[in-house]
């Protein structure tokens, strides 16, 4: 971050705790550029920031001012899903969002991808440049099956932040994280089987098990603390669920972050079913809290739980570059891993083992898990101002995905038509239910950036679902 | 090639056609030199190849003599596998291959990578470095589901050279042509489903049928022609038998080529009896007549012929690019690919469009063709000279593979076993049946280098299977 962005973030957070009240003269420029070090323009940007974000107002010839405050929207409840296994649908839904990655007029807001425009990047062109250069016959030959030595040797060392200690002849390379979760699955289940899933969750995954004949039975699921273990339990009672997938640290799209003891609780859980636990860690290293929350991966001490990951979200979708810790299906996932898609692309697998290596991957994320609590907060402030009253929206410890929840009846397909024609792509709720629950949902991209142009998006999308409410 | 090995070819060619008979004087190095306008060490050199080739001997103060030859060995007769769906067994020793990979001082006959080292593939260097330097954002955005249009595009084109007329939007990329063939089952079959395969058949493709359930019957297989149709008939039949993998383009392992009026034929009785014919067209480019052999896809007029490819074979392993033209099954193709892998790497292919686009595939493609058929003369001189009478070799009209069938009764995979300790992997046939037959034969694969080292290793391969025939 520059030193206006640190400085407007120090600014948000005393007003966020009351230091600045409401309706209080904030300091001077002059003063807050003695008092901080800075410039006075650096203090008069981050003014500026502030401003935006509608957290202070000038007034001419005094100075900025706290703004009142709209309260905050509180955190949608509970859910309640069917509580029946079902075929996943919306499969054309799915396309026509994944279609508007390709057109670069469109403000996509459904996507799931991250900032790539980042300097602490730089470091992996270089390595790619010199790949490039000295080591053509490693980027041109076939790949060890089970993925290049050095990079699990990195990945091992990096997955010791979340307390899995993990050799690098346990980890299997893969085309991203939903290449590991499809082999994954492939691994375990057959077509018929039922798996078990948070609700709402995330509908690549959905997809995948429509793919694969997997029928799916989702678990209610709340916004801060993640799937309810009781109602996973009353299900595994009732129904002959092989599996369950689980987002445990900063799930999507909700953002909930699972509490070491509901880890540990579902883990017994899963031994007493004897269910397979596919752990989806994609977002675990962009959870705001420093150190990062340990994975179900760690406790498991029986070979259970198949962790699935990747650099997508962490450092940049075009890599490919994800994981499996397979347990004890190492022997199937390798062979599952060779029937679907034979070996992977070393290039980026060599490149991201150097970034890792040589220190570059820490300082990325460290900044990218700044940057985007800052954009969180942002969006967040955006909503609050442009969308109407009587909403629930997610307050999530991490990741950049925002979840709103409107008032039944607002149905948000309809909406989110509309609004692609205004060039702007939202993702309706629905997509992230396997029998079209949420429709009067939405998830939002905040790894978008916080220009002009994305504000009046914003503003747009706001004024839409205002004139469906009033329609509904 | 350089301009003595453009004389060595030549010249063999004229021994081979009888224009020199053996025992006869070739002409002195000082006339050779003024008949072709080269350098008299040019002819020297062009004469050690052959001397190495044991096509002519020298002898001192007279000069080099048309050496006295062994009988061409003969080709394998068409195979007789079992006639029943088989479940596909050997992946421990599909694995002990692969793993032979990532060993740097192993002679890796075994594998199936072709030849990275010419300089034909400078320019694709020189675009990727083009790529790291200046479209960092496309190669770490998300690609589109379908693939990049503009390497769509460029595969469009060169599928004319094969008689296939294919709209870019037909076209889906995959991870390698392994990628392709997996989708594209996944995309019809399920677990059960029973699939007929030309026998022998490549490994990969079995394990892969392994991987998904799928039931293989093994049809018999002609080394020249290709699969038997009357016997593909009969199965069809007896067994509710869902589709058909054909590598009717210079097959794997034998090197057939299916004539057209056979591709013709088998598309006829794939209508008759609604089944889907999965084309691998891998090698297609690398057979060494030009043009090269139609696809059975361009006379497929229903949709019902699934054609896979990639540049594994004709560019780089590790480039992992591949693709579909999926037919009538295009939507669910979409849909297996978005399950099965998600996205894929938008580097390589952005570096393959250009590749085309300039020109420089089809330079490395006619140079490729030309080099793999020099290596598979001298292997096969090679063989003759090592290996003992009594056994068949294939004579394949592309690719760089050769298939020896050796007596009945000699095991190959206790000799690989034995190889493997002098550091020279083999692949035994019985990894190209579902059910262990082809235990006497071996692959071996010709785009290995010309150089003593590897002269030796095929000479202590001989003498292996000398020692096991005589055991036997």
């Amino acid at each position: 971050m520059t030193r206006y962005e640190n400085l407007a973030t120090l600014l948000a957070e005393r007003i966020e705790q009351g230091l600045y009240r409401h309706g209080e003269k904030l300091p001077s420029v002059r003063n807050l550029s003695q008092e901080h070090g800075v410039s006075i323009s650096t203090v008069q940007q981050a003014y500026q920031v502030l401003e935006n974000l509608q957290l202070i107002t000038p007034q001419p010839r005094s100075g900025y001012f706290v703004a009142p405050r709209k309260a905050k929207p509180p955190v949608p409840a509970i859910s309640r899903p069917v509580q029946r296994p079902v075929d996943v649908t919306q499969w054309d839904e799915v396309l026509t969002l994944l279609d508007a990655r390709s057109d670069k007029e469109m403000l996509n807001f459904g996507g799931g991808a991250p900032d790539i425009s980042q300097p602490t990047l730089k470091p992996l062109w270089r390595e790619m440049a010199r790949l490039v250069q000295h080591n053509q016959c490693d980027i041109l030959s076939y790949d060890a099956l089970q993925g290049r030595r050095e990079l699990r040797e990195q990945i091992s060392r990096l997955m010791v932040d979340g307390g899995t200690v993990v050799d690098p002849e346990d980890i299997v390379i893969t085309n991203g994280c939903h290449g590991a979760l499809s082999i994954a699955l492939l691994s375990v289940c057959k077509p018929g089987d039922i798996v078990a899933v948070e609700s709402p969750s995330y509908y690549g995954t959905m997809q995948l098990l429509r793919g694969f004949g997997i029928k799916v039975m989702e678990i209610p699921t709340d916004p801060e603390t993640g799937i309810s273990i009781e109602a996973l339990e009353l299900a595994l009672e009732q129904w002959p669920i092989k599996g369950v997938i689980l987002v445990p640290s900063c799930s999507n799209p909700q953002g909930s972050i699972m509490p070491d003891a509901r880890k540990k609780a579902i883990l017994a859980l899963a031994q007493r079913h004897d269910i397979v636990i596919f752990e989806d860690d994609i977002y675990g290293e962009l959870v705001t809290d420093y150190p990062r929350p340990r994975t179900i991966k760690s406790f498991d001490i029986d070979g259970r739980v198949l962790l699935c990951s990747s650099f997508t979200k962490s450092v940049a979708p075009g890599l490919r570059v994800g994981w499996i810790v397979p347990g004890r299906y190492r022997d199937r996932v390798l062979h599952m891993k060779y029937a679907a898609i034979g070996s992977t692309v070393p290039t980026n697998q060599l490149a991201m083992a150097a970034f890792i290596r040589d220190g570059h991957y820490h300082r990325h994320i460290r900044r990218m898990r700044q940057f985007y609590q800052q954009h969180l907060e942002t969006y967040t402030c955006w909503i609050r101002q442009y969308f109407p009253c009587g909403i629930c929206v997610t307050r999530p410890k991490g990741g950049y995905m925002l979840w709103v929840e409107l008032p039944e009846g607002v149905d948000m397909i309809c909406v989110s038509r509309q609004l692609c024609r205004l060039k702007i792509q939202t993702a309706p709720g629905s997509l992230f239910s396997a029998s079209g629950k949420y429709r009067n949902c939405l998830r939002i991209n905040c790894a978008l950036p916080l220009t002009e142009r994305y504000r009046e998006a914003i503003a747009k999308l706001g004024e839409a679902i205002h004139i469906a409410m009033e329609e509904s």
